[in-house]
């Protein structure tokens, strides 16, 4: 092939990234140029990487080695109970709490649309399939408490709202040790909107 | 290596080009882990075509077979004018003209500072080599009439000032063959300032 033909072809297999248009992927392009070999074949190799090691649940998208996941394939899980996340690190960050006994869906990222991420991006629809059985009670969302993630959660509950399943979202207030001082005031009006009676 | 890390190493890859940050970097991330092993792996095919097949010239930063570049090991060249583009591919447009006889100097981009590309991922300090050494008596400032390209030419010409040399920018003006009523006011009034006697 010829060499402008390859600065071509890696531009448009940039292009198909979301949020990168003809132009940032130019842009890319020259950079890789510029800097040389190595730096483009290092992030070659990463992503060869990805492809061959990294192996996805085809149920929850968690990262596993066996095909469906521990946690999917377990008799010991709640089945009845869906913890979504954004992305397949977090099911590890939930695991440590020893507190959660069923099962888990991965979003991978959040809705955003001036990134290009929109609901056919992510695994909402593989989450609506799921819940669409009838065996699932309830799909607590656990997106991150940022614009985005809130944004995700009211949207997902809004899809899955007609299959009557018990929806609900991660509480947000004011972080087991932390100061009352260093919170902001958004999270604290959450944490008062949330309080229980003890 | 283990899945988790193998997501860590990319995500660090990512975030070494211009313009992705920490978000955009897991963004991409997740994007090639949902749409699967073939999306990774063709981006890898073409990164390591352009590290294995695409040589720049290490004078003029064009693409080549040989370096220096036919262009720049030509004695038939006029050695006096330099004429600075954005892109190697933009060498093989004026040279379809057959008018320019002097070299070239590829910038490999514009400045652009919103999306991470300062002075220092340009190769202006090349260019800045060129001009220094007195044999060079024209540069002429061919990036594109945007905003950026502008901006850059105008960067270029303050760095070449203190060497004397005389720096020209590529006329602006109306299109020829198109018809005035498509064209655009900034354009109608550079093709005004531009006005030369018949």
């Amino acid at each position: 092939m010829e060499s402008s033909q390859t600065l071509l072809k890696l531009t448009e297999e940039l292009q198909k990234l979301p949020g990168i248009g003809k132009k940032t992927a130019e842009r890319l392009v020259y950079f890789l140029l510029k800097a040389g070999k190595k730096e483009a074949q290092s992030l070659a190799l990463r992503l060869n990487e990805l492809a061959e090691k990294v192996i996805l649940c085809k149920i929850c998208g968690g990262i596993t080695e066996a095909n469906p996941c521990a946690i999917c394939s377990s008799s010991a899980r709640d089945k009845s109970m869906i913890c979504v996340v954004e992305q397949p690190l977090d099911i590890a960050i939930f695991e440590r709490t020893n507190r959660f006994q069923g099962l888990y869906h991965v979003l991978m990222g959040t809705l955003s649309p001036l990134e290009g991420v929109g609901p056919e991006s992510l695994r909402i629809d593989e989450l609506v399939e799921r819940v669409k059985d009838g065996k699932v009670k309830e799909v607590i969302l656990a997106t991150n408490p940022t614009m985005d993630g809130e944004a995700t959660s009211l949207y997902i509950s809004k899809q899955i709202k007609e299959f009557g399943v018990r929806t609900t979202r991660i509480a947000r207030g004011v972080p087991v040790g932390s100061d009352l001082e260093f919170v902001d005031e958004i999270t604290l009006m959450k944490s008062l909107e949330g309080r229980q009676d003890i």
